[in-house]
């Protein structure tokens, strides 16, 4: 069961060069491919001859060769060309995707393509501001996508999944301050550390002078979970507002469900320091890599089990409040298309 | 779904030594073996008494050793000796297969022995001619048989699967002249490409002067595909009947369904040059071998594909024509298989 | 289907250490550790709060804490900790077994826990008697547990299976003299090879004058066989009674059903020579690997085979008496325990 009618995303725009690229997303099979003028198109990844992915084949003047019999397709999904015969037959054409590049990130909307506005496109600044850099990768996730929404919404799992890397201190976590707002579609958390000794990973790279006031502020929309975290020296306004001056790392975190079973982890991290010394951007890429594989091991030995008894009850703690939340808001939009499909199905008969 | 009263190539003569060899035939387990007088055995490969492949076995005298308690079997399937006891229980026996080797060639039917009829098996002559020699192998494809067959009776796939090797100019495949027939129980496929440039492979093997014209021969029948190619000097009477002097390639195509799933793919190169250099005969063989592996990539990938939405509809194109026809022959003699059975099964009633 | 009142191994003493085990059994997965005060306690491997299982976790003053909210468990299942909150909801708590050490071996009861009796659980002195000296592991099998007893109760298979290893002389072992006894719960079989030659491992473990007198001696109960064998110079009252001053192994065979379609095979040999050798028992247990990997290869292929048509008749043969006996015993076992419950569910409606 997914959202149909969102953007998600489908990958980073420089993952699509000269080759296609295949992405299964919502359980539909997608090639993404890069038309004549560059901008991105998405197809069906099947062949309306004989069915092979189109991701086998090659953009030739920015139309897309089958790999198998070179049957040719336009980016809205018609064929345009069949070697040795000059008449298409009708219906010679696969599916075509409402695909946008916007942030260095391509979003793609696998629902009533009448419905696709672009202005409701997740705005993500961070990857074309002069203040921030940023790197960033995918990991890929054999579990179900409202696992991943599940884990980055409640961070006291941070003091145990990660204990061995960036963890710390769990108790600090699960004591910090928290505060959970419901807006209209979306989750926005935070959470203080006030006092506290900055983590490892922020002493290393950035002058600080003793104790910090640290926060982390998760925001969930359909589709992406943006963390902002940072700290400043104790007292120095930070907690009242004033970040300026503190180290500040923004992650975005892009929960693109491939199958039931499957989930494309995007995420890139930004941030506001040493922005001329790309090895401080790569060693941070590494380290977030390395701690959210420790996730995919937890996830997917947790979906795992989940999977073997699929209705069986949980016990709800204080700290799920967030993704609580977000799973009402998920089942929420699944429900309100069920509706509207069921209402225009009547309507037509 | 399967054609059971047919010859299928059960494997090559050489693959069948001193060890009995395993092979899932239209998904019923066959263990093949020598017999004292060399000739080939068939049976079921599943003890009758505990269920163990008789694979693991060893072949003493003849006759067929199951590798768990030792338990004896004779090629009619019939259990001549039981360890530790002198009396063989009635119903200690297991299904035996007619079986045949010819043209170097194991043969097996799979349907009602009553009908197995040896003249019907496929005469393949190139592989016992002192004017031709061979080389061959397998190629395990994870897709079911009818790909492959359509795969080998549209070969304007050449032009793109094999754009990297053999493939060439893809118009001109796409454009050659080709004339369809089908016979009774087959089809024929004849393709002239005329005044084209000698491909690659055959300019390095044989001397040609200048252009040629190069014909693409296609026979179809149930079990097997044979694809007779060569080329000759330009209007030097290749396309009037007369190839002699030309260089000419023999290759077998024997398609073995093993499950639903997955197929077996024997194929032989016999060449009428060079032959007494087997340098040349394991080249084109590895050459072969390393082209049938992209289609294999191919084949696998559209099955996969097709097997998320099995009866979802397909586009034709001119040149399936002698791949639809195939199909029909096979969905044919199938359906006659199950309205005979069907019969049959109403006279006993 | 599985017995579930009884006692199973679930691992030899020394594979729980500091860190948590898991251990599915009979389909339900345990999570084994050790208590503040050494003892061993088995969990459900599932936590109630989002279904990690609890073996990813860590054991904190004898407790068991989880490896993702940092939930904390006691031996008993009750969750006692809960990092951020202070009250533990009704409800979190997961399920317990009784379990148990003795002999070096860790036994657990998986079915209703009244009807639990340590005084049931397998002696088996051997793992603790200065006169015998033991090694052991144990063999992951991907078959039923049936095929594993099978395999144990009739060693005609040794001359078969194990011809490259131990096996020797298949028609030895075959005409062998045998006496199946059946006793309330269990199988013994004793078979008596007189006047035979030492097989090389005996032979070159021990001083033997020329032929010997040997058995093997078969004991099952439902979670273990039990195998001594031995050999005593030919004519020196071993086959009336007397095996001192003879070789003696003892082996044990600890069946434990994992699923339906893979078994835990725990074993090790003892040995009542050589006892101040170590290096005796190392080589002993890589022969026993090695063997019982043969058996491990025919056991996965002949349940692969069975699997194909599950409820297709087999032949049963004169050396399968004792392996009949206890499928018929398990199968009572597993009748009684039905019936049990329906009448309790009778009883309370």
């Amino acid at each position: 069961m997914f959202i149909k009618n969102c953007w998600y995303a489908a990958g980073m725009s420089n993952e699509v060069k000269n080759e296609p690229l295949a992405r299964t997303i919502i359980n539909e099979p997608v090639v993404l491919y890069r038309k004549g003028n560059g901008d991105i198109a998405a197809l069906e990844d099947r062949c309306c001859h004989r069915g092979l992915p189109l991701a086998h084949g090659q953009v030739l003047d920015g139309l897309l060769q089958c790999g198998y019999h070179g049957l040719t397709f336009d980016h809205t999904g018609q064929c345009v060309r069949i070697p040795g015969q000059d008449k298409i037959p009708q219906g010679a054409r696969v599916k075509s995707y409402p695909v946008l590049e916007q942030d260095a990130l391509i979003w793609i909307w696998m629902g009533d393509p009448a419905l696709a506005d672009p202005s409701q496109i997740l705005h993500y600044p961070w990857h074309n501001d002069p203040d921030w850099a940023y790197d960033g990768k995918y990991t890929a996730i054999n579990a179900n996508y409202q696992l991943l929404y599940d884990n980055l919404l409640d961070l006291t799992h941070v003091g145990y999944v990660h204990r061995n890397t960036i963890g710390g201190e769990p108790e600090a976590h699960s004591n910090a301050e928290m505060k959970t707002t419901r807006s209209d579609d979306g989750v926005h958390i935070i959470r203080w550390l006030r006092n506290s000794m900055p983590p490892p990973m922020y002493a290393s790279a950035f002058e600080f002078h003793g104790k910090v006031d640290r926060w982390i502020e998760i925001e969930f929309s359909v589709g992406a979970v943006r963390i902002y975290s940072g700290a400043k020296d104790v007292d120095q306004g930070a907690y009242e507002g004033n970040r300026e001056g503190g180290l500040g790392l923004r992650t975005l975190h892009a929960v693109t469900p491939s199958t039931e079973d499957t989930t494309f982890y995007f995420w890139t991290i930004a941030r506001n320091f040493k922005l001329t010394q790309p090895e401080v951007g790569e060693k941070l890429c590494q380290q977030v890599e390395a701690t959210f594989n420790e996730d995919k091991v937890i996830l997917e030995s947790q979906y795992k089990r989940l999977q073997q008894q699929p209705g069986r009850p949980l016990i709800d703690i204080a700290a799920d409040a967030g993704a609580i939340q977000a799973r009402r808001i998920i089942a929420n939009r699944i429900a309100m298309e069920a509706s509207a499909l069921n209402s225009n199905t009547a309507n037509i008969a």
